[in-house]
């Protein structure tokens, strides 16, 4: 499709840089206002409430791996644009699949699944040649923010240009500034939460902690595995959980005794949060037998589908009556179908990309959860979705009523431009500003961070900007809302507990 | 959350008035389009179709109560959104529920149930300090334009001014102007519709005709309670019916006799419509037989929820019937859940900020009536949502072919700045403008109603205006729909029936 | 409704013509841009991928019928909008229903069914008086687009130019440059796909290519009645495939393969494309026996509802799997409820106005033929949906990372300036632009086929400006991605079998 040559090819000799008003309207009314908004939060510290980068990183401090260990490999956004491409005739050169670009069979692959590629200079290649690609997605705009903020690249990437950058980024990762420490400070980042299995001894955190960074990262209970019975590895998981709290799991009563002691465990690591990723929002409790019987069945390798699907919404149920008492914010994450293709997860493992949005219901599969705890004071949860439409139909409406409920800021798929800017406009009318929770990058890209809050700052900013240009907002408001939104809000929704 | 001072300390002490461009489009071309569009129908008079203002407050024409029994205690949108904030430190000072803003405990609460604040003045202090949670939400448009438009409010709300507003609201509360016959006046007000009881005598009505107002304030036929067998007060409220129609309600056919007697006198009190608020949009007819049957369970107290669910869908095809003869518009309300806490309703009753939009279906719940009714020349049936994906792709497609249907105006949570906005994108392709029946307020609170009216005419404007801009409508063709939409298609909407 | 009289009456005298910027946006530094980029694709030749134009009008190179046939009878968007119009006062004099527009009731239909209008300028009239209704819509841009640029109408249609624009009309389609292949020729198209019913003998695309026109225009295989059990006409369908096919269909084994037979036909005739308009989009493929114990039970007579559901779903899977062998592109457009007013179909046909969409799902449709076949190297799969929800929920992120998926252009209600651009905003951030298919027309309405790939291209071009203007993409991409869109794009997602 690079059927048209570069208009202007001096271009690609000037330095890289990127616009200061990226991102902000193009209105001539609104940009100059988005701007005076936007500068009262651009430098404001980084308060990163929830995410996916190893705590290990800082607790080891060493230096990055390879380009495309660092940028690559790791993305599923990056990843399966490139794969999507991989029969186009000019879409992603030499990649035929996961593998092309690094991805790694798993133990246990079938027979004749292709070997990753272990050239990192090769798969570097193959995603600058893809770099067209991604015009106009949020991994264009993070990967450059990335590349030219973080590490002063000369030139974008291409075909032509791959070399070089690489051989620019190697260079790059090989100064100590470019450790993880090093990034950490000079990115601004106040606070970093981490999510870590239930299960975790937390020692990397006790290392860092040690260092004199136990404000700065926190750990995030993660229980996943051990309430979805139907997982693989569920049996495996929960005799984890079991010796980490010191307690056999042998029946319903301890199986609820070790997540409580994990859940202390974390906060007295400094946790402030759950996070839980179920297929569905529901919330429906079981009463205690039912519970124990199946528990009992799946503890003897016995679940059936039906009893995993009740029991994940039971056990749910069961974090929001531990967290009304713990006061750990419960974070849910719903709706999302894993391993849409069985045949790439049996042979690379999950999340490679193939993970797709459902539509998810959320009004009748909250409401045992929000009648139970949604007035309670100790009790927050935060409610995260990928299907848009139930922003102004359902978790808006709910957010504005229940005081235990916020709205979470809009998640993977949506965490974009043009769908953070949507979710202001549909979730604010019913749910204000002051009932979201404020921006989380949910990342594991360590070094898009700075990336995509500085984006939802200037997303924030240029709808902030229409409100005051419309007179819907004066800007004195404007101003101190944005400082909300990116500062204090998300401080605000996930308080410390130890304190 | 209020962290920031204000940054000008002295627009405080300004004389507070609204932007005359305010809710226009900020681009630069299409503001002085929209302006000129909006002026074509600013001081157009206000034809209320659809609404629940007590016709009692026009029949007595006494004065307004005192503040907090105006703006705060009956306004649902308002109460949420101060509870949804009552566990945030800087949220709702002094509001722990909807009792701290007034909301008093139902006859029958449970033990324990916390009473009512009976300080309005309290209660007005506490609206207030929580006016920075209303920003950029339609409530904070609405009551702005009220208190300063309809009452001269001098200074906008916060902890600092909540006396002074309440002392000047109190004062102007006491004038012989701002009495509700004269506010209608004021406010230009051609017609109003309420809402009544199916079983209603209608006295307040025949009062007002009496006084020479019949022409200005009309009921509107709401049989709900009748209609749901589930309903806890069902057999009251028939047993009313019966009564208010001189006719014993033993059977299916004297209990459709009732309701067709009713009908009869909301037409002769000037009546144009009906209103329908069911949970889903099911219009499913039973045979007759199976409709009688149901209908002797439920005078026995027998009838099931499934009983109930089906004869509600047939009822609504009953009164699709009955529009087709008596020319009554049918107006449906569906796909909210109500009470969504139980126990907030059962302890200080119903529709007190907990109704929450589900997803609804239309395409196949309204095919027996559209397919009955949808090409009689007296039948008009008008739809309304809360779940705004409808309009592209369910509501619009239906309005633009059946002759019977009209896309209702955006209705609840979808009344809103960009709601509005949404709506003409997303329903014009398929509907055009004139298959959608105007706006309506829908609101119980009688001094919004000019600020709605006002708003949808802005929102109408901005609309029209960038369709100019882009060529894909004229001026005088846009002058000429902003008309039709403000003025002639609500009447055209609802026709008189005695003229 | 036309209550104000036109402004500016004098316009009415002015030469009709369109404004050069016409639905590009009118932000002031966006439409230069914008301008900048349409440039680059205005005058490329048109790729029409995707159309219903009977090939017969190309084959026989007659003249065009009367102004009423070619622009009215034909055009359900139009038919639609003047029925919904039909009981309004003001709305759509003249006409009651589908039959006042030339619509002709079938053989077989009820008695007392209304004939058709048969006077083709009593026809053009209802249309005129009528265009006030058609404002906003795309059938009023379309129809502006062929009247002044094919047609070159001298003034806009209302009830006074009826008769004057009539006779222009009438008077070009007399001249020979107004014939089918003059105009094929004017209006720059390159290659036109028809649609034709698998048993097609395809003599006219042989007529066609005897011509000289055989790379010009070429069929695609729609085998929907073939498909779908239930349709009444199946029995009679499926023996004309046996007969076009030269194999008796005793049996599912004869079945199959006379359906690929016929698909080697279609594409020695040039073909590059199946096309399947099925209920929902499932493709869950059933076992073989089951299959064949299916159509066993079909060719007997004796199919169930149940049968023909997942016969359908089952046969959409065995379609992909042939496209995998032979290369034709399957392109799915599920979702529309056919014919929601059963007595209009009954008296007039199908296909009057009454398709109505539904919601639809896709995650879990389609994943069986994605687990088969998304990964194949011959197999090319193109979604469509009228469901726009769809876009950033399921389909965008499907069509993100299986090779073998394209996402389809706006169809049909979405097929407008609104619908495209929120397409654009929704489907980009996961699909970028290179997992789309490029603008279809879709349509049977020859003469508007250069209006809507026009609009299409001043669309893109409107949202690629913003995109340069937020500093989110360089110019030089834009328009490169511009040229891609609109030219490109469709030639690789439909490429040529034969060559």
């Amino acid at each position: 499709m690079t059927s048209t040559a570069h208009l202007d090819p001096t271009t690609a000799t000037a330095p890289w840089s990127l616009h200061p008003d990226r991102a902000l309207p193009a209105d001539p009314v609104l940009r100059p206002l988005a701007r005076e908004v936007y500068a009262a939060t651009r430098d404001l510290p980084i308060v990163s409430m929830h995410g996916h980068v190893d705590v290990a990183l800082f607790a080891d401090d060493t230096p990055f791996g390879d380009p495309a260990a660092l940028f690559v490999t790791p993305d599923h956004y990056l990843v399966r644009m490139l794969v999507a491409q991989s029969t186009s005739p000019h879409g992603s050169p030499g990649v035929r699949g996961v593998q092309d670009l690094g991805v790694a069979p798993v133990p246990g692959a079938p027979d004749g699944t292709a070997p990753a590629e272990t050239d990192p200079r090769e798969i570097w290649r193959r995603f600058c040649a893809g770099w067209h690609l991604f015009r106009g997605t949020p991994t264009r705009y993070w990967t450059e923010h990335a590349l030219v903020e973080v590490f002063g690249a000369p030139v974008k990437p291409s075909a032509e240009t791959a070399d070089a950058l690489y051989d620019h980024l190697v260079d790059r990762l090989a100064r100590p500034e470019y450790r993880p420490r090093a990034l950490f400070e000079r990115f601004g980042l106040e606070l970093l939460a981490t999510t870590d299995p239930a299960q975790s001894p937390l020692a990397d955190h006790a290392r860092l902690a040690a260092d004199g960074w136990g404000e700065r990262v926190v750990p995030t209970f993660r229980p996943d595995p051990l309430l979805h019975l139907d997982r693989a590895d569920w049996a495996t998981q929960v005799a984890e959980l079991g010796a980490a709290a010191g307690t056999d799991v042998v029946d319903y009563r301890s199986y609820l005794d070790a997540l409580r002691a994990r859940r202390a465990a974390f906060v007295a690591a400094g946790a402030r949060a759950t996070d839980h990723g179920h297929l569905t929002a529901d919330t429906t409790p079981l009463d205690d037998a039912d519970a124990a019987r199946i528990l009992d069945r799946a503890l003897r390798g016995e679940a059936t589908t039906a009893d995993a699907r009740a029991f994940s919404a039971h056990m749910l149920f069961q974090m929001a009556a531990m967290s009304a008492e713990d006061g750990l914010v419960l974070q849910l994450h719903p709706g999302v179908l894993r391993d849409h293709c069985a045949g790439v997860a049996q042979a690379y493992g999950p999340d490679k990309g193939y993970d797709i949005p459902e539509r998810t219901e959320y009004v009748r599969a909250l409401r045992p959860v929000l009648e139970a705890f949604g007035h309670h004071p100790g009790f927050r949860m935060i409610a995260f979705t990928v299907d848009e439409d139930t922003f102004s139909r359902e978790l808006a409406p709910l957010a504005g009523v229940y005081p235990a409920l916020r709205l979470g800021a809009p998640w993977w798929f949506l965490d974009t431009p043009d769908g953070m800017r949507r979710f202001r406009e549909a979730a604010t009318d019913s749910a204000g500003f002051y009932n979201t929770s404020g921006f989380v990058d949910d990342t594991r890209a360590f070094c898009s961070i700075p990336a995509r809050h500085d984006l939802a700052r200037r997303i924030d900013a240029g709808h902030l900007a229409r409100l005051v240009a419309e007179h819907r907002l004066d800007l004195d408001e404007a101003l101190e809302t944005a400082v909300d939104l990116a500062y204090h809000l998300p401080q605000a929704s996930y308080p410390p507990l130890s304190a």
